[in-house]
């Protein structure tokens, strides 16, 4: 404790984030967007990924280590785990073993879903280890909304793939948003939003919105994630003079001042990048989910 | 080295098989066939798959791992590799590491081209990292081939979804293999036979065929790993009471009696089956790729 305790005493504001590959860089250039003042240290534990088809215990055994390592060795002082599986399966895990502020994906998903929704029916597309944690339907049901959730297992390698914009890309769309829905007919279901469960989904939105039903609205829970981060850093609670309910004030004071920069080209905000693997991969294909150029990714060893 | 030794001194004839997940079981199908009388120790790294989108230095570190554990702790006294990956990454790696010999998938699959073609020209289709290696490659340039290979990222998934007879499947190799023979057009091959590089391949066999030229043969390189390591445990070596080059006198002797069993009925061959994670789907999964149940999976801590 005494090791972290002096990391947390020095002026950098670090937002450590936190994905087992570069899918959760969507949900960091959302957060750049919204706090731009702020430090980031992204983890993307690529020598293990993916996460989505592997048990409770080892997903929660691996988020662990890389959240201390943000926390330990990178002085994050709040936590944003941008992988809805290890949001879905080590959340608890992660609050249990660090000692700063930690948020996942799942919790603001679920909000922007009650919002979105008039029904009270949701769907929900995710990976494997996602879908059968049914984390998104609890968090949904503590909302008052029925959920329906699908493993789409096809998605993510077609992403990576660069299919993006590929008619087998939007066959397997429609399979899938097939099933589901005459699932939802089924249960006697009526769902008008569809919340994208995976941080690799964003960048299939279109061709997703393309084979909705009329008036079904898409939810993406990186951008809703990142909503909710920087209404953290940015909301003052009465009586209080901390701007954030979990952020100590000096912290939330440095990196929420959502201020725009006094020069017309502001710099970019700082980002460090790590992976556990491909660093090369990472730098290549992580500009595309962060929209800027990652910079010198570095390459760390967890152990394993 | 003595801890080893005294593994090694025992009766048990093991011999060990090795995958990153489950598609080597199409590896141990084929070697139960051949070899009814050997015991099988199997491990599927399932905790770190996939190997394919991986560096070759966690490769080597991972294969390297699990070759100890069968070597190690389960007193294998041969090993088969079969895993593309692992083979064209971290033989090497794992020869080095072990004192048993050790037997990828690469060289098999290479002889079964020359064996099959013609022309001399051939096409080798197999995960990014197997491609990247260039392994097979090389090993076609030592025996006087031409090859040409190329990576296919969505078949792993496609096989893991049980999409193994579905449309989609079917266009995606098409559009694979379309690309791939143009491409051997534009560089003045004439192909005649396609090597499938990566041990999930073999499931895909039906829809390959009948998206490849008329002509062209499709060689699957697990069969051609199981009937070389048959052949090293039954030819006889001149000169020499072992019936192995590369195998003790008595291990092939207990392992290479390929008489048949005098009851009608024989029973199975002994397999073991191990796991680094998600035993429950290995258990599910596997029986579809060894064509019979797995047994009771033993979960194990490689580390990391």
């Amino acid at each position: 404790m005494s090791k972290l305790g002096s990391k947390m005493g020095t002026t950098t504001s670090t937002i450590g984030v936190f994905d087992s590959g570069f899918g959760g860089l969507t949900v960091l250039r959302a957060l750049v967007a919204r706090l731009p003042q702020a430090r980031f240290a992204f983890l993307g534990d690529t020598a293990r990924l993916p996460y989505g088809s592997k048990s409770r215990r080892t997903i929660a055994r691996y988020a662990v280590q890389s959240a201390q390592f943000l926390v330990r060795e990178q002085g994050a002082e709040f936590l944003v785990i941008a992988c809805n599986t290890a949001s879905a399966l080590a959340l608890d895990a992660i609050q249990d073993a660090v000692p700063v502020p930690v948020l996942g994906v799942i919790e603001p998903g679920a909000d922007a879903a009650r919002a979105a929704s008039r029904t009270g029916d949701v769907l929900v597309i995710a990976t494997g280890a996602t879908v059968e944690s049914h984390a998104y339907a609890a968090a949904c049901r503590a909302r008052g909304l029925r959920a329906l959730e699908m493993a789409c297992p096809l998605l993510v390698p077609l992403v990576e793939e660069g299919w993006t914009d590929h008619p087998v890309t939007a066959e397997v769309i429609r399979i899938y948003l097939n099933e589901l829905n005459a699932e939802a007919a089924a249960q006697g279901m009526n769902p008008d939003a569809l919340v994208l469960g995976c941080t690799h989904y964003p960048l299939l939105r279109p061709l997703i919105e393309r084979s909705v039903p009329a008036g079904m609205r898409v939810i993406d829970s990186a951008e809703a994630a990142a909503e909710a981060a920087a209404l953290l850093c940015n909301t003052p609670r009465p009586g209080d003079e901390a701007p954030c309910p979990i952020l100590s004030a000096s912290f939330a004071e440095r990196v929420g001042n959502d201020k725009p920069p006094a020069n017309a080209n502001p710099p970019l905000a700082e980002i460090r990048c790590f992976a556990t693997d491909s660093v090369e991969k990472f730098e290549r294909l992580g500009s595309r989910f962060l929209n800027q150029p990652t910079g010198k990714v570095e390459l760390i060893d967890l152990g394993g």
